[in-house]
């Protein structure tokens, strides 16, 4: 009897954890609505976490890269770095009187964003190495972590990691729920993220890749400082991304996610692997609740990776129609 | 009375894993000698994994760095990756008939190492570059497969991988038991090495920093590859170490582990972390077991990193009297 009783016990314990197994896969996408999009991660997710199928993939192979600006949060209407090199030139004009009348820097000064960048890309390198080089790793980690911390997006006045999508943040979580390892492959400096990018997306340092400039390690006073250096170190964009993801994973990705051209390399090097393979993209096609912008952008361009995406049959997801919530503060 | 007997069982259970929790704890590392080297060891895992203790490193920054020649497997009478590059300049030389004049190719082929070494760096590179470049990661790769599987080692006959030192793979299995992460971050090219870290070391992809050349991003028959160019993209060594730590980690190793004057900014960044560290330096003293060199050897010079370990107190292994075993084989 005590025997039964144990056995009664246990399948109503097994029961139990199966209607919650299938309660949690059914709700691990919330933000999502149904429909193409969120079928074809389910699907994935499904078809290569279980066992003995043909298209079972090995946690150790479980790779998953996302592109940051445009895929995880908002780069209207700029590059959220750019914004803070912008903050920074303000910050620095007072230890740089020559900036009055130098170029990019006056215009930014006086507060022309658009003639400060009518020197094109030069006026740009000029504004990163003037902002993000000249002190040590651990210097500019503090600056970043202090701007991040209190820093306001222009237009919706929050926080710009309060500005991340609630849909991504799913996915992520998801995906990490079925033994995959998730990384970031950003054009975006790669010091500019990680100190945020664990408690925003639960991505630690080392699974961030970006774009970089060059370090020196350095005695001062004795002690050991990495000084950063006003050189390019490596630019983690369109061709650039496979490399970077090479050098850095050394594992060819099961599933990438983008949003724009830049992304494009990184999904077809994903779709190259054999098996099956996820290569997703986030067309942002709302108005309303974020921005609508893909062929023509000046930021986040979408055009050659929207018509491959359509070719191929790659998911492409309309903000619009397949996001429930875009920011979680809505 | 029943209660009492699951109350009983339990204590026992309790005293049972505690016992074997022991033992596995006096048992992680059987292939070290009682000493100062082991003991260092033990301590430094038990304060930094101590819940509530002021040393607690919580598990997220429990990171851990290896060098890979003379560290984890063996380095005499050359460096393996060398011998590697020699055996592919024989394999590749009825493809370069003009290898047959031109140097440093012609003394290799005849068997004569040192008149091809006679070039200094320049002939180095050129054999590096020449047997490592020109491929995609992909060939590289399978080229790399095929040669660990076969090759042995000119003096003791066995594979390289056979010549990895069992009280370090004890040593990693042992912090990774403990939470930590575990890295190689090796002056070898990174894509040497990858293809059997992991197997061998348990080490991951991932958790591989090296040297590398550049590669390229093509597209060739429609099919996207990384080419293999000969051109360095980065020295993983001596003052590299750090960078390449920042770079691939962004983190600071809490514990680090080298054998030559390349470690030593290792250790320093190390060591200038707050809180408490680990030092660690494999001191080759054992000419009957393995080699004996240290701070007048062409490969794997241990000088100046000698004499601040000693100065500064960090652990230094004495290979003839530290380690009860140096290779599984024996």
């Amino acid at each position: 009897m005590n025997r039964l009783r144990v056995l009664f016990a246990c399948t109503l314990l097994a029961g139990l954890s199966l209607v919650s197994a299938v309660a949690f896969a059914q709700d691990s996408l919330p933000s999502w609505n149904d429909g193409k999009a969120k079928q074809s991660i389910v699907s994935f997710v499904e078809k290569v976490t279980k066992e003995g199928s043909a298209d079972f993939v090995p946690v150790a192979e479980r790779i998953a890269t996302f592109d940051n600006d445009g895929t995880l949060w908002a780069e209207q209407p700029m590059y959220f770095q750019f914004l803070f090199a912008l903050d920074r030139v303000k910050v620095l004009a007072p230890q740089h009187p020559e900036w009055k009348t130098k170029e990019p820097f006056a215009s930014l000064l006086k507060g022309n964003v658009k003639g400060a960048l009518a020197g094109g890309e030069r006026a740009m390198v000029e504004i990163v190495m003037a902002t993000h080089a000249g002190m040590t790793t651990e210097e500019f980690e503090t600056v970043v972590r202090d701007w991040i911390a209190g820093a306001k997006h222009p237009k919706t006045g929050r926080l710009y990691t309060e500005m991340v999508y609630q849909p991504m943040l799913e996915l992520i979580a998801h995906l990490r729920a079925n033994g995959f390892k998730t990384f970031i492959v950003s054009g975006g400096g790669i010091e500019f993220m990680r100190p945020w990018t664990e408690k925003v997306y639960g991505i630690p340092p080392q699974q961030v890749v970006g774009s970089s400039i060059k370090t020196k390690f350095e005695l001062r006073d004795g002690k050991p400082v990495l000084m950063r250096l006003p050189e390019l170190n490596f630019i983690d964009d369109g061709a650039g991304k496979p490399v970077g993801i090479n050098q850095h994973i050394g594992r060819r990705p099961v599933f990438a996610f983008g949003n724009s051209d830049g992304d494009l390399q990184m999904l077809q090097w994903t779709a190259a692997g054999g098996g099956v393979r996820f290569m997703g993209l986030v067309h942002h096609t709302d108005a309303a609740r974020e921005w609508a912008y893909d062929r023509t952008s000046a930021i986040g361009r979408l055009d050659k990776a929207l018509d491959e995406a359509q070719a191929k049959g790659w998911t492409v997801v309309d903000m619009k129609t397949d996001w429930k919530r875009v920011f979680a503060f809505e």
